[in-house]
């Protein structure tokens, strides 16, 4: 099933994105002078087949999980904070909320992984109040095995997260008109999930521990050099096999993980345009490209972390960020905070004037 | 009049700052996760003179004036081009346009000194078309003079700039309800305006012209070397006095330039957030700060463009950008872009939940 998952991602459609580059060098400003708008639109169009996309369903994933490895005390907050903050989703009140309304984004919170309940639940649970949302239980496992001691998940384990995120993925995607882009953007949540993404990066990509883990959500030194050990150890306990994605994700990863890096793969198969949050989101998005290159070109960093490890993971991505303002809150936030720029993004090239249209001299007509 | 604008800004209200980080220290994220969105939540308290602002009347103020200096081949694009962009906005088909639509501003575009008709004109054309603008005509005079061989305008000429800025800016942040804030974001357009801008920069800070000349909307490595003499000589022929604004804009600035301060100063007279787009905007900040310094604290940078002046005015300023996609089309457009994250800002503090409402733990409750 993972083999047919790869398999649907289409290529995109490089005709479309050279159009798009050709009509964008016809609006009227300088050419170029709308810089990393006009990179976007052309990976817009390659993603919709069309030079000039118009916005399709745009949609807010998060997914949570929890993780044993919290148990190093690897973050400033406790456990239980994890079904807290699903809770206060449901309730509508998280930053995500506000984000994905002001958006005009659907939001769905899907719990893979939390300490909240059974192993195995499935239930959709109602929105708490009028601005909440339903609470989709997916809970592969109750939480993750501490990886600084053994194993996070087994192998089917870590199968069943990805093809869960690939369906709500895909679902995100909607049916869509000819030439209407999806916008899915990813995110997550879970306490000690940046000690997660720096050991899933770090096997993935050979980087160094110390070269990927931060403060996270506001740990101090001590706290810093505690995920540093908690990772080296679980390299060395786990010894994730880099080339087998899927081993890394069951060693050292999270259900979570698993299952954006699936949603990311399903929304690319709807020709869908993934929009990840921080560095979590983007490890997943490595994650997801190591299962499967084509989805590269479906990607899109909605904003830059200071988290130290997400700059080599950018680079590993060929992302460059839309937003650069420090965000570290998570639950696909600065993802949701960015879909107003693609939005404006895709505006430009439908309703711009061209030189001709307008009647505005161009530079070669001086 | 000029003594009774600056008089009229009023100081920003220091207490609802504090109470405003206050208040977002217990929403349910982590303190400080939301980064620079949390000082703009602030300063945007202190000028609406409460914790929690709802948002007022949005606007995009688009200045337009052509400037003498472009005779010494400083641009790209020919000189027409100003009054071509000023139909073009009429039309509907701009940029600036497209981006006010996007984000539920209204958009007035002002033409302070273009060479499409008479000094003195005054009136208002309709739009042309039904996405166009009206167009606001208040010419002060049709084009400034060649600042490398003299003074763009009289004083005389640059205090009527201000002072028509000054009314529009103030109209544009319209009658409010209290605790509503308005936002007026400010641009222009003009052909040579980066060379004027770096002008007008150099004049106010003493810096030097090759370290605030930048390509502008494409000049090769030849043109810019024509800017960086442009304006060594503007300076050398012209002998602005660095401390006092009104001889600086006369000598070495533009129509637009003046009636950008004149706008900011009226806005903020208003209690409005002024969110200035890339380096010329921001030169027109650093002039409306140095003729009331109570101004600062209403000022929002937009965008951060490649142009190498901006760097040390932003500084200048105390201002770290919203965004940095590198755009360099100017006409307000950067500044229109991030108005959707200001919204997103004031709706963040409104409507997230606090730790106590929730039922989140906070980190102390470990």
């Amino acid at each position: 099933m993972l083999h047919s998952l790869i398999a649907s991602v289409p290529p995109v459609n490089a005709d479309a994105q050279a159009a798009c580059r050709a009509h964008w060098d016809q609006l009227t400003k300088p050419q170029g002078s709308l810089a990393q708008l006009e990179d976007l639109a052309a990976t817009l169009a390659a993603i919709a087949g069309t030079p000039v996309p118009t916005p399709g369903p745009t949609a807010v994933l998060v997914f949570a999980g929890d993780h044993g490895v919290a148990a190093e005390g690897v973050s400033a907050y406790p456990q239980a904070v994890t079904v807290q903050m699903l809770l206060n989703i449901r309730a509508g009140g998280a930053g995500v909320n506000v984000l994905s309304r002001q958006a005009g984004a659907s939001l769905s919170v899907v719990d893979v992984g939390s300490l909240g309940g059974p192993e195995g639940e499935v239930a959709e649970l109602p929105p708490l109040g009028p601005l909440g949302v339903s609470l989709q239980i997916h809970r592969i496992k109750a939480g993750t095995g501490n990886i600084a001691v053994g194993p996070a998940m087994t192998p089917a384990e870590a199968m069943a997260a990805i093809l869960t995120g690939a369906r709500i993925g895909r679902e995100a995607a909607g049916p869509s008109k000819p030439s209407a882009l999806p916008l899915v953007a990813i995110g997550e949540l879970g306490i000690a999930n940046t000690t997660v993404a720096a050991a899933l990066a770090a096997a993935l990509t050979g980087l160094q521990p110390a070269d990927l883990v931060g403060p996270g959500t506001g740990v101090d030194l001590e706290g810093r050099g505690r995920k540093v050990a908690a990772v080296q150890r679980a390299l060395l306990v786990n010894r994730p096999q880099a080339d087998d994605a899927v081993d890394c994700l069951a060693k050292v990863g999270g259900l979570e993980f698993g299952a954006m890096a699936g949603a990311i793969l399903g929304a690319a198969s709807a020709r869908a345009a993934v929009v990840l949050d921080g560095f979590s989101a983007l490890v997943a998005g490595l994650l997801a490209v190591r299962l499967c290159p084509a989805v590269k070109q479906y990607l899109i960093a909605g904003t830059q972390s200071p988290e130290p490890g997400q700059a080599p993971v950018l680079a590993a991505l060929d992302l460059k960020p839309l937003l650069r303002l420090g965000l570290r809150l998570g639950e696909a936030s600065g993802a949701a905070l960015a879909l107003p720029i693609i939005e404006s993004t895709l505006a430009i090239g439908r309703e711009m004037a061209t030189f001709s249209s307008a009647g505005v001299s161009n530079r070669d007509d001086a």
